[in-house]
């Protein structure tokens, strides 16, 4: 606990921990103030999420390379897993796959763009390894492509039966699995070195003892699964309060809570000239969600869903997947970085988002 | 008086200044002989043209880097901007979508694979700064998707409400002016030294006199202005004699006549072996029609135009513009040119102008 | 005879001559047998083409650098155009379309993927000129653009009528015929040099005489032509009985079988770590059906088809043909390359395999 209370103290986004007790509070009380409920959620599982990483980085700082990095890389998108399961369990397949196809979209456009932006504004240039980065950049499209198969295949062809698209989702998931498992053989065992820089500085605050680690990860897994709950329960209700779009909800509102201790990181990374940390993160962090959370939300569809959930998503999540992920590689390709490129970056995001904000509902 | 008739005399180009006084002539005794009109409105745009880039280069020349990089940015483009209010005002926004279409796949395919393909032919491999282009083709590629942001989504999801359009459009129009804004601040500010070259070279021909250099700037908008209206009223019918159809005309023809001063430019620095030159000029000008262009014609469809203008392009534009700056970013990645990238890069615009050319009026 | 014998003696694929004549036998006793015809000439085809790569390679040895360029160029896909031919006379345009679609994606995913990760599994990491890599891949990219255009621009536009697409093809045809042949002039003589090593290394074994080479050239062209026939009458009713669509058979069946004896090449040089050589075949080979096979197809379906073919590609090829060539333009950009790198390119294969496999009749 006074871990804890010491990083309370130097992390003043951890403040919102206040917020954790208030939205159970609030829903005891009034469990219809939709508005009031999703606004309370958002602020609770932001700071949660800093906790789940830190707690993830402590463990993984102990137990040596390479169960560490498995740890990390697993539990590295585990907000964003636990936001999507209790929306699985809900039924609400448009919400999960908007989160899946919004946290790809936030962290090539949005994380790397305000890096970018962030360390251009006190840096006149930035460089970075760009082999490593291409590398990234190059699984991350490759990851992204076999993520789309049944969209794009399907969509082209113009409505695909039902049963095709969650069988080939099904075998498609599997696949991805075995593919994110060859991964970790990769970036831990045969080829350490290529991704040795991003892991060892995620570890920006001091770690805590194994123990109270482990304590944390489980008790702050059980509370965002709860506050996840209120969040699931009040969006829907509270998005038409605010003139949003289920898609805005969750391509935006999720992956921008889910991924908020992430982007600290990797702004922080950017401010102090450590730009590969940064590009690190958001491509990495854009991977795994791909080709491990989808496939994992997709296989547990069929254990804990209404029905089985496909991997077919609406065109317009594809064309902004497909684009996010180029724009990522392209960025990334020459090695270098100043803050206008930040800016067109951003754009991009902007522009994706005031499109989902703009879009009638029946066009979803 | 005396500058223009040196430059007349020393470039071919200007003599078909003849034609400028012709064309207002012939509006007067035959109105109606279309195809007439439209080959003389032509013919008296490209020299036109020429002249607006000379007198540009030369104010700019005069008042120093900051101002004078600011006035080449803004009226480097001048002539396309003018043809395209004249069809704004007429309310031919098919014209005006497919003009803007039209300089973007010219610069990125035409003017890119003709100077590869012209200094190719003369030197056997041609390297220029991969550094600058690459950061070029990104940001290129940032702004096409950035435009094609309302097209991509729309259209995926299957015909969008036109006030959605409209809406976007808007949104995105100030958007794309702020990064546009931001980009001057970039190129001529904090960044000048990553865009020296191209500026310094464009100056091909000796610098006028300030007060001539306006003088000229200002009658010769007003004649672009004046020629541009003969054009616009006579291609619809000329179209027809030729067998065109409108999208041809404005994708093909209007970018070619509106960028002949500037491919004159490009061709000549590849030739000189300067393809950095070619290159600025190319993916510059194509960035400044996204940027600028098209924003502009969007906000003032509101002032002048019978109706709000969207950004919503057909599909067949949007794919010839995304695999135009695909095509840009791939080409110039290596810094390096041989004449045979030139003829690939030529082909793929040919394949374009044939389809359009080709494409039954029913599918525009 | 002697040369014959001594290559069967050490090429384990050459023993499957032995179903050449089975396969012959078998469509005497049971020409109805569907299914047996079918396996028998794809395991006959396999080592003829290894045959007619062999004999070529001896010819071009024998014929000096500009005139063997252009054979191996020419004849480089010989089995994959015979085969093409046969299905075109019999009018079975969608098992053509689909091959020529295949014979690029197998090329660009499946034979540069199994390169780098065999290569990969015996080499920690491989490096390779990156340079040649990135002009091939920016070739290839252009290459397939064009002959994207008439499927891009007509299926944007939702249904093109039958005569634009014809029209558009013949004129597409002669254009990618116009810039093969420039290719040619291009990588076999005014730039020699970029494509040397590719071609130094690819005569793996002892070249023959010339006459033995011809003699074998002739005779094994007729036979793959007489088992073609074979195979192109079965398939149908053999891929009901396996449950494959006429999709996945002409897209991996065909494309593998066809390009068994490249792969052979491809796959040893990877292992020998000259990735130059495997990267120049499957990147070469790939731009050869774009720009030769293609056309070649389209022009002779005037004389010897039924109805003349059009280059109208189904949506998810083109999907498939520009993620092949996007992936294969990303992955070599770097210019080093490990075995993760392959498993991922692999695994875009399979995705496509499996979706072809799954996808319901209805959809093709």
């Amino acid at each position: 606990m006074k871990y804890l209370l010491h990083d309370i103290r130097h992390n003043p986004m951890l403040w919102l921990l206040f917020f954790v007790p208030v939205v159970f509070l609030a829903e005891a009380l009034k469990p219809g103030a939709y508005t009031l409920l999703f606004v309370l959620s958002v602020l609770a599982i932001v700071p949660l999420a800093a906790l789940l990483s830190h707690a993830t980085e402590s463990v993984a700082a102990k137990t040596g390379d390479a169960v560490g990095g498995l740890l990390n890389a697993t539990l590295g998108n585990l907000t964003e897993l636990v936001i999507a399961l209790t929306a699985l369990r809900a039924g609400q397949y448009m919400l999960v796959k908007a989160s899946i196809a919004g946290a790809i979209v936030t962290n090539t456009l949005f994380m790397l763009g305000a890096s970018f932006l962030l360390g251009g504004l006190k840096h006149h240039t930035q460089e970075f390894n760009k082999v490593g980065a291409r590398l990234q950049a190059g699984l991350l499209f490759l990851a992204t492509v076999a993520l789309l198969v049944p969209s794009a295949i399907a969509k082209a062809d113009s409505g695909p039966a039902a049963a095709f698209a969650n069988e080939l989702s099904l075998g498609l998931a599997v696949l991805l699995i075995v593919a994110y498992g060859l991964g970790l053989v990769f970036s831990l065992k045969t080829h350490r070195e290529l991704f040795a820089s991003a892991e060892a500085g995620e570890a920006g605050e001091s770690p805590w003892p194994v123990a109270v680690a482990l304590a944390t990860l489980a008790g702050v897994t059980v509370l965002v699964a709860l506050v996840s709950e209120v969040f699931v329960e009040s969006v829907q209700e509270a998005a038409k309060t605010f003139g949003m779009t289920p898609a805005f909800v969750g391509f935006i509102i999720v992956a921008l809570v889910g991924g908020a201790a992430e982007m600290a990181s990797a702004f922080s990374g950017a401010r102090k000239n450590r730009l590969d940390l940064s590009v690190g993160i958001a491509l990495g962090s854009a991977s795994q969600i791909a080709l491990f959370v989808a496939p994992v939300l997709v296989l547990l569809s069929y254990v804990i869903g209404p029905s089985p959930m496909s991997l077919d998503f609406w065109p317009g999540a594809v064309v902004m997947m497909l684009i996010g992920t180029l724009t990522a590689a392209l960025v990334t390709t020459s090695g270098r970085s100043a803050w206008f490129v930040g800016v067109l970056t951003l754009m991009v995001y902007l522009t994706f988002a005031m499109s989902l904000y703009l879009l009638p509902p029946g066009l979803r």
